[in-house]
C-alpha cells in the first residue's frame, strides 16, 4: 500500500521547501517508502472533504490503508515507528529522539513561525519596526540555547534521527530568514542534513510542483 | 524507582494548574504513577546543573532513572507508553490519539500562549489594543475547529486519551482567559476533564506548592 499525503498546490513558500509537506517527504524518502501527493488548493483545504481529514484545515495530511492522520510530527512519528532508520532501538535513545521531535516544534518553530509571520503579516503596521527586535530576541533565545547543546556534535543526540529531520526543517525557516549567520554550526548542522540524499530527493519533489505550477 | 519531575518554586501562574508541570502530574496520576518533584527557582533554571536537563531551561523535565527527558509532549508519551491507561492498544487508534497530542501542542497551543503572553508583556504598548483582536482571531480560529470536530462527543476520540489530557491542558489557558465561554461544548469538555480524579489530585498537589510558597 502506498500512502498518500497532502500538498499545497501552489505553496505560499514557492518550492523553497518550507511548507508542512517537506518534512514528510523528507521522512518517507530517509525510510525508501514511496509515496503519493493529491495537491490541494486553498479553497479546497478548507472543504467538508478536507476537514474530514484535518480539522484545522492545514496540509499535511498521511493515508495509508485504513489509517488517516494530520499532524506532521504525529505522521513523522509514525512512518518512524513503521519503518527502520529514523528512531534508535535502545529505549532511551529512542525517548530522546522523540524529545528532540517534540522540542522542534513546541519550543524552537513557534517563535520562528511567528517572527516569519509578521514579516509578512505586520510589515504595514505602524508597531513593526518596533515589534520585530522582540521577536528577533525571542528566535535568538532558542537559537542560543540549542547552539550550545548542539555544540561540535554532527546531530543532537548519536546518529541521525527524526528529532534532527524536525530540528532541521524548522531551521530552514530560521536559515530563510537569514537568522543561522551568527551560529556557525547550527548552519553546519543544516548543511550537512541539506547535503543527505534524501533530503534532496524531497526538497526536488516539493520543488517541481512549484515548477510545474508555473509552467502550467 | 519513583521518576522526579520539576517545577517553578514560584509559578508565575500562582497555583492556578497552567504551568507545564501541572500535565506530567495529571499524567502521572491517571496511570497511578508516584512521583517526586524539585522545585526550581528562576535563577536556578538558567544553571548549568538544570541546562544538562533542560538546554532551553524551562520546566518541566523528567528523571527516571537513567533516563532523563525535556518537553512535556515526549514526557507524557513516554510515560503513556510506560503504563497503561493513556493510549489505546489498537495501533491505528494510538497513532489517532498521538496525533491529538502533537494538535495541542503544535496547533492549539501556540495561538493561546501568543495571546496569553501578549496580555503580559504588551499590555502597555501602543499597539496593543490594535493588535489584540488579531490575537483573539487566532485563538478563536482554532477554537471553532476543535469544537466542529469535538461536536457532542466526550473526548475527541474514542476513550481519554493522552491526546485529550494535553488539548485540555492547553485549553486551559484559553479558558482562563474567558475564551472558552462561545463554545459550550469545549467548556464542557474542559468541564468534564477537569471532573477527574487525577486531574482533582494533580491540581490540588501543584496549588499546596503555590500555597505553601505564600505562607513560608
Amino acid at each position: 500500500m502506498t500512502p498518500t499525503i497532502t500538498a499545497f498546490a501552489q505553496s505560499p513558500d514557492r518550492g523553497r521547501g518550507l511548507a508542512r509537506d517537506m518534512r514528510l517527504r523528507w521522512a518517507l524518502e530517509e525510510v525508501g517508502q514511496p509515496y503519493d501527493v493529491r495537491l490541494l488548493t486553498m479553497e479546497e483545504m478548507k472543504q467538508p472533504a478536507h476537514l474530514a481529514l484535518n480539522p484545522f484545515g492545514q496540509i499535511p495530511t498521511y493515508e495509508d490503508g485504513d489509517l488517516a492522520l494530520f499532524e506532521s510530527g504525529a505522521i513523522i512519528l509514525q512512518i518512524a515507528t513503521q519503518h527502520p532508520g529514523l528512531l534508535p532501538d535502545d529505549p532511551a535513545a529512542r525517548a530522546r529522539a522523540i524529545e528532540w521531535m517534540f522540542a522542534a516544534l513546541n519550543t524552537v518553530e513557534p517563535p520562528i513561525v511567528a517572527r516569519s509571520m509578521a514579516t509578512i503579516t505586520e510589515r504595514d503596521e505602524p508597531w513593526y519596526d518596533a515589534r520585530l527586535p522582540i521577536l528577533t530576541e525571542r528566535v535568538n533565545t532558542r537559537l542560543r540555547a540549542l547552539s550550545a547543546r548542539l555544540g561540535e556534535a554532527d546531530w543532537l543526540d548519536g546518529e541521525f534521527s527524526a528529532g534532527d529531520l524536525l530540528m532541521v526543517n524548522v531551521l530552514e525557516r530560521a536559515k530563510a530568514m537569514d537568522m543561522l549567520a551568527d551560529y556557525p554550526n547550527l548552519d553546519a548542522y543544516v548543511a550537512r542534513a541539506e547535503a543527505r540524499p534524501a533530503f534532496r530527493r524531497a526538497f526536488d519533489a516539493q520543488r517541481a510542483v512549484f515548477t510545474a505550477a508555473m509552467s502550467g
